[in-house]
């Protein structure tokens, strides 16, 4: 049995021993950008937390997992209380929340999961169901709704792994981390291949109520599109997706399911497709001569045979500043600025392209790969700096630690859309950021890479950092957001390509689904969860 | 403005010109398969047709698509009665049907549709929504729920065509037939790719109300999985999906309307993926040494590199009957005749592959299905044949005609499941078939293919074959129609893999989705459908 786990910061990303630090050349690029910082005075530790008090439980749900696996003690409550988005981390700095769980429960199992909604769903007891708790869009938010009692329901012990070596389909259990389940696949031989940049801290069970995607999804596919069947215990009753290839019997109810963020019931496990592990990755670096063209290249790439598994191209801004922060300084920063001054060009967009699989499948799909990136006037840039890049794929949270406590806002958003709006999409929304940062006097950074190519469009993932507004600092955020978020609603794209809805994104769910696809998802949630104790405040609001 | 079309039979199958004849060979294999048929005596001429009364319509309904878009004729209410299973057929055959539509509406547009669900919803009329008029399991079947009026919603007027070249989307109007989506994309060389059995007279509209999947969609893909965008007209609102790519906002709302076979409202159009089209057709015939090696070949392609676009085996009864039925006797069966007498054994499994695209990419892939089948020993019979078994695509129903003009029952039926569970499956439901036309006294044929091949598995097409119970030809039919759906059920697989439900499917859907799932499926329906207008008694029954 695992308790709430407690292996990363409570107050930032994951492992406390990690903490990049910037060189000079780093500072004085950010200095030029955003401006003079001051860091971030507020920090509390943990024993001077200020937390509310914790509303006691019925007995019954005690007894449903044990006393020995309910949890209320500050640090459990506090770590169950946010996700990882800015703006709870900034909260979490503060030494101070108004909302958290009244308890932290760790059922052992599917039937445990069961008997505490039945409960809950009897004594009005609001219910988040809590996975890796990497939520960066208020996710796990410990709203309560109508109700005045509140639990954490931790799946960290749902962790089933039933391997189909004959059919390449694997049961995971919700509560396994992304390297958890994939060590499990690796004593089989297989991958799952889903690297999202959480992956060392999310859980299968948030990737599918989160419809989430990989760093190497343009490969290995989405995980929606990996998964094969799903479960769902609600509290009006159980649902399971039956477990073949295909079916035209009806709508698909596995795609009710993924992308439910819990306000439906708890995803106790997944059956997913999975493969043989690659016997070789091959990950490089080129440069485009621009965005645009470097877009043009993936979608060249995307609508034609040749999609590496990794594609991702930077805006010039993110070429140009993300080298410059991303220390250690050297390969690809070196490699790219070589490449700059040959050019004697200051503009340049890196692409970073990806292969996995066995060594004959990577030739061949590169071999594709490169005759459009050279078609494209892309220069090759080599494999260390390809490498360097997948080396720091998880990094991004830790390096917005330092900023953070460098006194700057770095938050990220993302989007999709079809090739022909995505142009206008990357100007508007980087425009709505800018503005939005200048307006506030805060002038700061926007920047954008395209993260994932399909035939007919791709996501942006936009990141910005700012000089934070000292006391004002969750204002500051939420006039971006919202300046960003109707500029992604005006372009006609969606709010959201893989952090999902949560609680922040709820303001434009009738933009994205129209007020009738918001009536048909309210019906489900009353059929399924009819007293409403699943999650409130999230996706529906 | 295209009124109700009458370019097929009403009678039977398509283009009444196409009428193919079993010669003596192929007329000697039925015989000892299924013993003497006695040539089916009922048929009567189109005005002798007994339909019940019309119920009158409300002016305003009439009004609503203009007086001459509202056909009540005796051919218009027949041909608008039924769909083209063996069932349908049979009961057209008897000159009699119990039920009809009242009339059949034929609006310009989404607008009409829109004021024909108002007008039908404030009424209490039930609605059939109309396209190609192909479903084989009772999909636009006239029932009236608790509706005593009924009238055919006939779409062919939905015609919208738009293509967005960049992002290689088009927008096709639900009324468009298969060759006519086809012909508009052509024009910008563009394709779709869905080639189902119906093809030639199934619509757009259809493809995706029932989750069709063609014989090209190992790797065109399912229809399903083509869409990008869809529109539904509820009685109770309309819902149009994002057309982004893709999105984690929530649950897919399009995988709800997708498959939704008319009871949630009208399907006005779809926005799909194509691509630009093919530059080659290769297709080629190959014998395994069993199904069970052909299967294990489909296998090994679908999990690795090399899946072409069309893949198909066929067990050792379908290798050998159909071969035999499928005049005119000549290449493939020459070729495969003459590989059985080398190899001195009466058994073999036809696999057919086919590659479309690029030359090169033709070649490529080819090369790599190619090994696949070597290395499982299975031996090429050459192009000829495959073209052979190409251009005789669309002709099964046309054959099926002839047979039941002969005196036999011949049906279909399909199924996926795991690679785990294919065996078991493709053993299961065959004896079922055989066992019940045996007990019935009409001992008959049941043979099987492998159509659709996914990474997980893939789909059986069965195809059963008997000298008709005269006088019980219905009864007879749903005696094997059970004890196959039974044998489906008992393995764990879908009731259906590309015919979605209909009506003839209906009492397995809580074997496919749970109680739970019907829950929510019909809580769907009442908060689309509140007066429950739209077709009734599919689906969910």
């Amino acid at each position: 049995m695992i308790g709430p786990r407690r292996d990363s910061k409570w107050w930032g990303w994951g492992d406390p021993a990690v903490a990049p630090q910037l060189d000079q050349a780093a500072l004085a690029t950010l200095r030029e950008r955003v401006g003079d910082l001051r860091p971030s005075s507020r920090m509390v530790e943990l024993k001077d937390f200020e937390l509310p008090d914790a509303e006691p439980l019925p007995q019954a749900l005690v007894d449903a997992v044990g006393e020995e696996n309910v949890f209320a003690d500050a640090e459990d409550r506090i770590r169950h209380a946010t996700g990882c988005g800015y703006v709870d981390l900034t909260r979490l700095r503060s030494g101070r929340l108004e909302q958290a769980p009244d308890a932290v429960l760790v059922p052992a199992g599917a039937e445990e999961v069961k008997r505490v909604l039945e409960i809950c769903a009897t004594d009005g007891i609001a219910v988040v169901p809590f996975g890796g708790g990497t939520s960066v869009v208020g996710g796990v938010a410990p709203l309560r709704g109508s109700h005045t009692r509140l639990v954490s329901l931790d799946l960290a012990n749902l962790r089933a792994a039933e391997v189909d070596n004959r059919s390449l389909t694997a049961r995971l259990g919700a509560g396994l981390r992304g390297p958890e389940a994939e060590a499990e696949l690796a004593q089989h031989g297989l991958v799952l291949g889903h690297y999202p940049q959480s992956f060392e801290y999310a859980t299968i069970g948030g990737f599918a109520a989160t419809r989430s995607a990989g760093q190497a999804s343009s490969g290995y596919g989405r995980f929606d599109s990996l998964v094969s069947s799903i479960r769902l215990i609600a509290p009006a009753g159980e649902l399971t997706t039956l477990g073949t290839p295909h079916s035209a019997a009806g709508p698909t109810l596995r795609e009710l399911v993924v992308g439910s963020e819990g306000i439906f019931g708890v995803i106790p496990d997944v059956t997913v497709r999975v493969r043989p592990a690659p016997r070789q990755r091959r990950y490089e670096a080129w440069i485009a001569e621009s965005f645009e063209a470097g877009t043009e290249i993936v979608r060249a790439l995307a609508q034609g045979p040749g999609l590496p598994d990794v594609i991702r191209v930077s805006d010039e801004e993110e070429t140009e500043v993300s080298l410059a922060l991303s220390g250690p300084r050297g390969v690809a920063a070196g490699l790219f600025g070589g490449y700059l001054g040959l050019r004697r060009r200051r503009n340049g967009s890196l692409v970073i392209v990806g292969f996995e699989g066995e060594e004959e499948s990577v030739a061949r799909r590169r071999a594709l790969s490169v005759r459009e990136l050279r078609r494209g006037a892309a220069v090759y840039l080599g494999q260390s700096a390809g490498r360097s890049w997948e080396h720091g794929r998880y990094q991004g949270p830790y390096l917005r630690d330092t900023l953070i406590e460098m006194g700057a806002m770095v938050e990220t958003l993302e989007t999709s859309q079809t090739w022909s709006g995505l142009g206008a999409l990357h100007a508007g929304v980087g425009s709505a950021i800018r503005d939005s940062l200048a307006s506030q006097g805060t002038p700061g950074i926007a920047f954008c890479h395209l993260s994932h190519a399909y035939p007919d469009g791709a996501s942006l993932y936009f990141t910005f950092i700012a000089r934070m507004r000292d006391g004002a600092e969750i204002e500051q955020w939420q006039q971006v957001k919202r300046a960003a978020s109707e500029a992604i609603v005006a372009n006609g794209a969606t709010i959201t390509h893989h952090h999902a809805v949560g609680h922040d994104h709820v303001p434009y769910m009738e933009a994205e689904v129209g007020s009738t696809g918001l009536d048909v998802l309210r019906a489900v949630k009353d059929q399924l969860d009819p007293t409403g104790i699943m999650n409130p405040g999230k996706l529906l609001g």
